[in-house]
């Protein structure tokens, strides 16, 4: 007789273990380490929550302080590696496998773990993939979770950050898995409930409010003038080109320096209303000026951003507000959006290779990839039209013998041909390739195929894959807008012209674009003092951006 | 000054418009059509929930009385058109635009609909991408949904079918729309709370309980010796050949056949545990021999199916269930985990074409896509490795000098090469490609594209559209699975044994397979009764479905 609720008889157990550290489902931090040890086993699969943003630190620390003869050997799959802690569980045993999405800061110390064999690294995934296999083959069996308040019942409400706890939440709780919740108060009535408490097993008060990190700030004191002249390139020669109204930007200076020039480059154009009107993006603090002066009209967000919380309460016609007056963020809602519901994803990358496959991933920094693979991979069951995407699919498929018409997603690399300390961003070979046969991956890691890439954009021009139609040309048309890399300086000069002749490659002159015009006078705000303003007040940056 | 509180402002006038016809949140039925009528308005985008399963009918119904000179022109956005009084709203004028995903019941009354110019079509979408425009572009300003329960705070529990509900509700109920819900019971305290009462303005106990589609359910005593060969191949020419893990099968005779093979045919090539163990599906009846017999482990689900409730239940080790024993159902979930985490999807469709692009859609009846866009197309954002994904990736870049490897999902059509009355499968073009010009689409409404189909199963055998290098090969490679339909008779013969000497072409003999093994013997049941004792009686057809 086959007994089919083996994984309920077990969560049962762990519960009745755990019940004397806790008074109903509230316990006290001092009891954290005792239930851990209570509701873990060795070789659990559990989500300690680190997104983008928020942190379930408290738990993070109490897990490093375990007894690794209790519990060890566990796999972690969760979105961001963020915190020391994380890594921490690794180098003691606690921790043994890893899936992940993200681990900016923790980059480099991963790459370290994983030379000394303390990680058995799983894959690195974007973030509706590692949800979807939450749901398939890496449901977690413990979830470390995080909110802002919780009532006694275990309702939970998460403010701005809804970020991916309802997503975590529902794997676990519904598959017999144990549901463990931080926060920062314990309330009678909540502003309102983000995560119903049936869903929530144990709540812990933390000593301190969870640590967020501010990912999507950017100072625009930092804009450099080729920066500039890449995003008129891109506003010009890209969104008025194909009228792009639906889109996600990637985090970084050439992206911020787009939403600083809508107000004013793009005004000039007369294109208001006409591109950028709808983003699904997390509220970077640069896309106030475009939202106040009503280019913006619809921002979707996947997290929210630290000192942004009353602007964007301020401003419900354009973001999504709960009637308590907070945002309401959801990373799986925003990134299926970003996949299926956006004509353009633009950001950046640390390397591009012939073919224009791109990379974060080096031997010595596991940066992860976040949403890029997702939100800059063409939605192939995407059936709706809109102009920008036939536009865009015209384009592809013209001269090829298509039979039948389809749209494509518009996904652009907008890079200088050199970055940090001088390193090309275009290079015969991705490090990742190197990475992976050193770590014996199946796969190089990379953030966006190359024939899903339709637009690269340096300060050299634009080159539209689009149009090329063999590995050959698209070799030649990246060359073109290499610069003075390697990369581009082996171009051939006479393939580049023909390219250019036929639009593949556009020079900033080809675009009615003068190289000399892109100064930081076209900026919406050149600080973010100016960003203070525009928000009347409303954006309260974090210290480290605040001069004054 | 700009009023950035718009939609707030809009949202509380028509709240206060309500207020007379209800006593906080809850309404009487008889006061259902004066609600509706205080906070609609014309123009707006609304959501009448008609999911794949259960239908908001009560608040459908009420919907086609409200007043056409005060209601009309409404622009819907749902996922199923499927019940008689969703076509009502558009002869009335009540309605006039619409954008879908799934109308099984009324394709031809939509056909005959959109042919009298009483329709304007948006388009016909696939699941997630819908959803995925409800935070974007086709936000819902009013969402009229369906429970099984709500408390007087507006709390809502769906038991087995939550399926699109917090999905919809979060896209209105966060953007300033108003949320109103249908509910069998209410009650002081609920079994579970699927959806917080924050997001719900107005809840009605309908004077009956819901309506629910019966979707899933296949009879196997109709399941034919053709489809049992179709399922032998598929199994044994493409589950065992690639070691398909994670899965979804489409709904239809062919892969009940292959559900009900598993735990006999597949046993006997000793593939248990080695194939089909985790799956994204709804809850088909004819999984339930594969489940009793500790072949299938895992299943997640969009949604419910009538009469699977108590099963489902009994299962938890296999289903997702909540701790109040009732299923837990998420379409939005689901489909995102249909999209990363499976390696195959297989289904059928009314047409083929030389390419291998594959619609339902007529123009006399325009059925939807519903899933299988979204589960039928290559996750290209995917980044995690398994050894189904990475040979089929191997198959389709061998000798291509594609310099960097990657995975590919499969994709596989099965389909007799004749369908209902004798139509045949295969078509030199879609029907879907003269009814885009009859009514004036940008783009022939395409269930499958070609380039995303990798097999392609019918009686005649298996072609592996993986090793096709042309649109020739492919070409030949279809006519030669293609039968005695005009596209298989126009085969060339030479070409076809070429590609059968490579293995693009596999006939039953290749694989090892005598068609006359095809047996209704192989059937784990062969009726809806055996499906009944397998279940140990949990199982409760609907009464159509009985002959007892």
């Amino acid at each position: 007789m086959t007994d089919w609720q083996q994984q309920r008889k077990d969560r049962n157990a762990r519960l009745s273990a755990a019940r004397p550290y806790a008074d109903g489902k509230i316990f006290q931090p001092d009891d954290t380490v005792a239930l851990l040890e209570a509701i873990l086993r060795p070789g659990d699969r559990i989500c300690l929550e680190g997104d983008n943003q928020k942190q379930a630190d408290f738990l993070a620390r109490a897990l490093t302080q375990v007894d690794p003869a209790r519990v060890h050997s566990l796999h972690i799959v969760q979105s961001g590696i963020t915190l020391p802690e994380h890594l921490d569980l690794f180098e003691s045993g606690i921790a043994r496998k890893l899936d992940l999405c993200y681990s900016g800061p923790q980059g480099s110390a991963i790459a370290r773990a994983l030379a000394k064999g303390r990680i058995e690294l799983g894959a690195i995934h974007t973030y509706p993939e590692l949800f979807a296999r939450y749901f398939i083959d890496l449901t977690p069996k413990v979830a470390l979770i995080v909110a802002r308040a919780a009532d006694r019942d275990g309702n939970l409400y998460m403010g701005p950050n809804t970020e991916d706890t309802p997503t975590i939440a529902e794997a676990t709780a519904f598959k017999d898995g144990i549901v463990v919740a931080q926060v920062n108060e314990i309330v009678t009535r909540l502003p309102r409930v983000d995560l119903p408490g049936d869903q929530v097993d144990f709540v812990v008060q933390s000593p301190e409010p969870f640590y967020m990190e501010p990912l999507f700030t950017r100072d625009p004191a930092n804009i450099t003038e080729t920066q500039i002249l890449m995003a008129m390139m891109a506003i010009k020669g890209i969104y008025a080109e194909y009228g792009v109204v639906r889109l996600n930007h990637g985090v970084g200076f050439p992206t911020a320096a787009i939403e600083l020039l809508l107000p004013t480059y793009g005004e000039r154009l007369g294109l208001k209303g006409k591109i950028a009107t709808h983003f699904m993006l997390n509220p970077h603090p640069t896309l106030i000026p475009a939202i106040e002066s009503g280019w913006v009209q619809h921002v979707h967000s996947p997290g929210a951003e630290i000192g942004m919380d009353a602007y964007v309460s301020a401003r419900p016609d354009v973001f999504f507000v709960g009637q308590d007056g907070a945002q309401r963020s959801n990373r799986m809602f925003a990134h299926n959006a970003g996949h299926y519901a956006l004509d353009l994803f633009i950001g950046s990358t640390l390397q591009i290779d012939l073919q224009g496959n791109s990379s974060t991933v080096r031997s010595d920094r596991i940066a992860g990839f976040g949403g890029a693979p997702n939100l800059g991979a063409d939605a192939r069951g995407r059936r709706h039209p809109s102009p920008a995407w036939l536009k865009a699919g015209e384009q592809s498929q013209r001269g090829t013998g298509a039979t039948l018409a389809r749209g494509r997603k518009l996904v652009v690399q907008v890079v200088e041909t050199f970055g940090d300390k001088n390193s090309p961003a275009f290079v015969e070979t991705l490090d990742s390739v190197a990475m992976a046969k050193q770590f014996d991956l199946d796969l190089p890691p990379v953030m966006i195929y190359g024939d899903d890439v339709t637009h690269i954009v340096t300060e050299e021009g634009i080159a539209n894959l689009l149009l090329t139609r063999s590995h050959a040309e698209r070799e030649q048309a990246i060359r073109a807008v290499a610069g003075y890399t390697d990369v581009g300086r082996a171009r051939d000069r006479n393939a580049t012209e023909a390219l250019r002749a036929r639009g593949i490659i556009l020079r900033p002159q080809d675009l009615g674009i003068n190289a000399l015009d892109a100064s930081r006078q076209l900026l919406a705000a050149r600080s973010i003092a100016d960003l203070v303003d525009w928000s009347g007040g409303l954006y309260k940056p974090p210290s480290k951006f605040r001069n004054w």
